[in-house]
């Protein structure tokens, strides 16, 4: 298979991000370049690092030819002060580029015809599912692919310079780093083991400070040339010395310094490497990018200032401090498993795109992974996995692992079980209290201000919290484990059933706070199915802890209440909500068809649970979603509300009125679009059988991701790298119709399309592979083979089989 | 002629700033959007007034279409939150829109096909040239005009919305307005001879708090309706219930609150006008938004809190706070004078555009007097006027009435004249010395702390100074005037001379400060000429004042400077900087082709004081500057200065060195590109002959403004609106041969180009109007005529002869 979508140098907004979990990324533009430093503990969207760049300088013949190794800069040029040279902005770049993914792998292709060169960019950082440490690494591996398109021999210098951040605050008004945090800064050479380059320290920053730490710019290859600090003078005469060194003759001359930065300033530093090339040959020029900043702010709120007061406290520190001295240490690991990382990271690319599935599904799929690698999570020190909602360009945004957020993802749950299971932990273990109150903002995990919303439980994310519970149980089949969290999870349920179905008839109808951030009031679908999920989840979970008068207590009540709730909701065509007088409280959605209606039926049908609701009003509601609320085109739809789609684009409205009956003030987020809830209601279509439609619906989600108005890699809804957006690995678990009881240990597939030839990536709680299918002629009955990559699957069945 | 550019909805860059002198502005997109929001007394790129935009409702046979008065949305569609619904981009919108301007109008055609109607706005504020107060009014006045283009009779209503925003002080993350300085904010409807609107005030503030003030949206027709205060609510439900009002009739509903505003609360208020429509006619909307906001930092330091400290001080007031009350106030003195006010400035962009001159040619003259009317500038009470250099985003950048970049400016000399008179009465009454130095930044007319540059005297400014107090003169007549600043001009120049020409050869030769942020060792041209012009100015004003002494001193000087410079300096193809090592000192050009070596020179021509170099070196080193500083293509060049022109774009380098001899650190600007200088450049070429060459160097820039890159309202060098670009009125006087002797009471016109048939707008400093010559086909020799809009040529000579 091709590369699934190409984005050009227009493409600005198409934004690769690198770096592991839990700690903070570099990313990658479109054009080649490096941008979005948050490596700093916090998000920084727009953050540059001056005079961080890659270039080459090519000698043919004696005359060398210089260039960085981007594409030209892109409209709008409207900088108040031009482009500051920290942006190398003025230096000759290749005309024109060419960016594809292969998640965990990016591209960047360098055209130029004038140059005898071509230049393909490969940049990823190791990621390999249920192996979080090592899909953890603080680092950036870039190689370029230079190749040689004339007919004589050329001596090839690629070179990285890199700004020694230990100490950076920003630039300021005219562009200049601010100087407030840098003194004593070093650069210095190194050479261990074939590992040479060069360790960026420094030392105004004491051991607790957010903003100590160390880079580390660094390669593999042999004949390296060195400038470990740029020339120090005024204006920007460092960039004028090393653009004239470099291009002068591919080599890099070591200006000698041999003291530390002064007070204030820091140095920017180059490690090139350099081959020769001969006609028509291709050589590889690899390095690694890696950073270091143990410590970050104590506290959800990212606006304090990290001060040490107390207020801040004590900083918090990351796991990849835990594990590596610096960021050298973390260099030096990667050169000692560069094979397994470098091999296994391909192998999940391999098995991901090497899939049947259509690409914008995979696109889909892979592309929000990302989401757990960006600065919307982070990892702490004694193992507690974190997360906001998403992001401010520089900040956290909406605390503490939200329950009815994180309700919608799937991907964390399949690809790193562990950390799923650590935010069940927190959950039920840290945040639910003795009267099985859920803190759906986890405000005892971490410290922070309670946000607005924190007063009332969220009905629909408690409920959902013990679903998930359940689906962790069945991924790992470690029942020990669920047995141990039982205790708590019966309180939440049994919390859950006196708020919010006081009445005991199985149908939630008091005030229930939800996922818009509003209550609903009386019976209605999103709290209602959620509800019922939970029961019977609890019945499970019950049982197996041998709780056998809960499990008792939880069947009657979800057999009253998938049969009351039907009743009272169904209207024929889709599930509404029951008021009396849907304007006697604000922000209801009363009679209008609800996207999310069936979150609870896709989640319960996706970890085995079964139906809730009866199959055929299941069916026909998911349709009716479709019908009533995907729009093709928003050009004279009017949305008072947030704008996520708009003009020509097409999307999934989160409710709509077909047959009139808006209120007067509709539910808050009514007249918006998710992506998060496109991809559920896409996949709850798919396993519905309404493939063609779940598929529609995910390719409009695509193309308005088209890296000109939107990232690939970045869906924003209430912040940047959304959590909910993780719902999108519904889409593979239901077009392959996988599903994984690893109490059971059994696994089993039931492709939704192309079955008579399928592939596709799988994994369960413990392992992880290739599926193939195919159609035996012979016998007319599908043939199965599984490609076990990691882990183990011994004695499981397979489609009811045992395994070969 | 047709209108001079088109932008398109992409031209995401395109901003029209209006808003008069020293009032601050809002502007104009290319979508027909309000943006950039700078009325607050400082620069605001990007600031956005929630809620604050036009729309229409269009009822046809009692079915309602409502859309906002702008076209649609372009990417990118990246904001972390999506856009808030302040911003209304959910709203439904025209299809497409076409904007163009004809300075001070600007137009936006609203397209759509799907329209019972077309839509076009035209929006300005008052422009007259010597009318510095009427050109100074805090107000844009806004004419939609609607034409029926359906065979039936339309009812239209067209309602603008305004936030009230006193006590604005931004939004916050989640998009909202910070809530900290409102309070008690009251919209009242106020009816006062045929005015009718809002006004909006709000008590939380304190006569000289900053953030006191008032805003105004009225109209002068006759049916209104009105909407003074939006439905406070939550969340959004403000939005919520206007547009379902207004797209319910088309008739808004006062929600008949009588209270001002709670505590950190503020409201919306919206005025509509109702017309009917007849088939194929074309109604005009007129409204007017005003602001007044008269405190503003009484500090250069626009980063100051303006918290009323020791250091911020007591609040400067604003020139216009000094005419009117209030915005209310200012829209009634509109009202009052609409006739002269707009028929003026309709005389003006006629006079102007009416010319034959090309079309980039006005359009570089016209869009460069945005600056005089941008944040870059400010007029106190008391009638002083000050400059930025330019503006960052959100606060004036470098300050003090920049000598050295204010020495290029042609525009305000001509059009504001009394303005230019005072800019040197500060020079030389306020910023100069007993001994002679001139504080090339104005910190004794305005208070701020002296910026890092502020020690030496700058060479180039403090000379051009001189010269400039001569123009002034020449273009006003008035000899008394010119006497009065004599005894400080003089000591002005003889510092000079003690300073920069110790050896008194007439040739500058010690450590010469200048425009560049640097300093020139030995003789150079641009201290050099500049020395020259301002010797020269000086005989004349120092025989005006009777001081004959002086005169013969200058002229003695003058004589030996003018031979021994350019035999100093004369390489054959142009002046270069005489300096044995070129490397003995830091950031000198040497040998190099300098754009700037004829600044004085040209200053010299266009004010009338003659050649001040042998004309046949004046004309080839001019030629020469084009010849090797004007890049056709920036693909390959290599820049590690600023960047302002780059990819396949045109523009003049400051310097190059075409015979070799590159200093190691040229002048820190060097290798950028100015459009001050480009258009200085042109200007010079035109004058000389080469009025191709001056031309295409125009077009260049231009073409870099394109409106997607950057807008053409805006040339940045070291900010927004920079001052150096008013050197582009040069061009109009070169291609016009125009000269003014007030004090000899004469003007001529020397066309140099399209002399057969030329007209062009001309101004001296008490008079203008339009100029016609045409070829007399019975004499061969040319015919002219004058047309005088506005002052007095009583008793002047045109072309030698009386005027009719």
């Amino acid at each position: 298979m091709g590369p699934p979508r190409w984005f050009g140098r227009e493409a600005t907004q198409a934004s690769f991000l690198l770096g592991g979990i839990g700690t903070g990324n570099v990313s990658l533009g479109s054009r080649g370049d490096l941008r979005d430093w948050e490596i700093f503990n916090r998000p920084a969207k727009g953050q540059k690092l001056p005079y961080s760049f890659f270039a080459i300088a090519v000698n043919q013949g004696g005359g060398v030819t210089a260039r960085v190794l981007e594409s030209r800069l892109t409209s709008p040029f409207s900088e108040s002060h031009g482009f500051h040279p920290g942006s190398v902005a003025g230096l000759p770049r290749f005309r024109d580029s060419r960016m594809w993914a292969e998640y965990p792998f990016v591209y960047v292709e360098l055209v130029d015809g004038g140059l005898p060169i071509r230049v393909l960019l490969e940049a990823y950082t190791p990621f390999i599912p249920h192996e979080p440490d090592d899909s953890g690494l603080p680092l950036a591996v870039m190689t370029y692919t230079v190749q040689n398109v004339e007919d004589e021999e050329l001596e090839v210098t690629v070179a990285g310079s890199l700004l020694n951040a230990v100490g950076f605050t920003g630039v300021g008004d005219f562009g200049w780093v601010k100087p407030e945090g840098f003194g004593s800064n070093v650069n210095a050479y190194l050479e261990e083991r074939g590992l040479k380059g060069l360790k960026f320290t420094g030392s105004k920053q004491g051991a607790e400070s957010l903003l100590n730490g160390s880079l580390a710019l660094a390669t593999l290859e042999s004949d390296v040339t060195v400038k470990p600090y740029w020339y120090r003078s005024g204006w920007w005469d460092n960039l004028r010395e090393y653009w004239d060194d470099l291009a002068g003759d591919g080599r890099l001359t070591d200006l000698g310094y041999g003291e530390p930065s002064d007070d204030g300033k820091t140095d920017v530093g180059s490690l090139g490497v350099v081959k020769t090339i001969g006609p028509g040959e291709s050589v590889d020029f690899t390095f690694l990018v890696s950073w270091y900043f143990p410590n970050r702010l104590n506290n959800w709120s990212q606006r304090l200032a990290g001060c040490g007061c107390k207020e801040c406290g004590e900083p918090a520190r990351n796991r990849y401090a835990v594990r590596f001295t610096d960021a050298w240490d973390v260099c030096r690991y990667y050169a000692e498993h560069r094979e397994r990382l470098e091999g296994l990271s391909g192998r999940f690319r391999d098995a991901l795109y090497g899939s049947t599935l259509p690409i914008h599904v995979l696109d889909a799929v892979a592309s929000n992974i990302t989401v757990i690698r960006s600065s919307t999570c982070f990892w702490l020190e004694n193992g507690t996995f974190l997360a906001y909602e998403g992001c401010f360009d520089d900040a956290g945004c909406c605390s503490g692992n939200c329950t009815h957020v994180w309700n919608y993802e799937q991907t964390l749950a399949h690809l790193f079980p562990s950390l799923a299971r650590n935010m069940r932990e927190t959950e039920f273990r840290v945040e639910t209290g003795g009267d099985g109150k859920m803190s759906f903002r986890a405000y005892n995990a971490f410290p922070g201000t309670r946000s607005w919303d924190s007063v009332d439980a969220a009905s629909d994310g408690q409920c959902g919290s013990v679903m998930r519970l359940y689906r962790e149980w069945k991924l790992c089949g470690d029942t020990g484990w669920v047995n141990g969290l039982w205790p708590k999870a019966r309180l939440a349920l049994d919390y859950a059933c006196r708020t919010w179905d006081p009445d005991g008839d199985g149908v939630t109808e008091a005030k229930q706070h939800n996922t818009y951030d509003i209550s609903f009031y009386g019976p209605n679908p999103l709290s209602g199915v959620m509800f019922l999920g939970a029961l019977k989840a609890g019945v499970h979970m019950a049982e197996a802890a041998g709780d056998y008068e809960a499990a008792e207590k939880y069947r009657v009540l979800f057999e009253k209440g998938r049969v009351n709730l039907d009743k009272a909701l169904w209207d024929g065509d889709y599930y509404v909500q029951r008021l009396g007088d849907v304007d006697a409280y604000k922000y209801q959605h009363g009679v209008g068809c609800l996207s999310d209606q069936l979150l609870g039926q896709l989640n319960a049908s996706l970890m085995g649970l079964g139906y809730l609701l009866p199959p055929p009003h299941v069916r026909k509601a998911i349709r009716s979603v479709y019908r009533h609320n995907f729009m093709r085109d928003f050009t004279d739809y009017d949305n008072t509300q947030r704008t996520y789609a708009l003009n020509d684009e097409a999307g999934l409205l989160l409710c709509t009125w077909p047959k009139g009956g808006r209120p007067a003030y509709p539910f808050v987020y009514s007249h918006e679009v998710w992506t998060g809830i496109e991809y559920h209601v896409a996949s709850h279509l798919i396993l519905e059988g309404y493939v063609d439609e779940g598929l529609t619906l995910v390719k409009a989600v695509r193309d308005r991701h088209d890296g000109v108005r939107r990232s690939p890699w970045d869906e924003v809804e209430c912040g940047h790298h959304y959590a909910r957006s993780l719902s999108s690995w519904g889409l593979l678990l239901a077009l392959s119709g996988f599903s994984c009881d690893a109490v059971g240990r059994r696994i089993e597939f039931k492709p939704k399309i192309d079955a008579d030839e399928f592939s596709c990536f799988w994994s369960t709680g413990t392992a992880w592979g290739m599926y193939t299918q195919t159609l035996d002629r012979a016998t007319g009955r599908p043939k199965w083979s599984i490609d076990l990559i990691h882990g183990s699957l011994d004695g499981y069945t397979v489609n009811g089989e045992n395994l070969k």
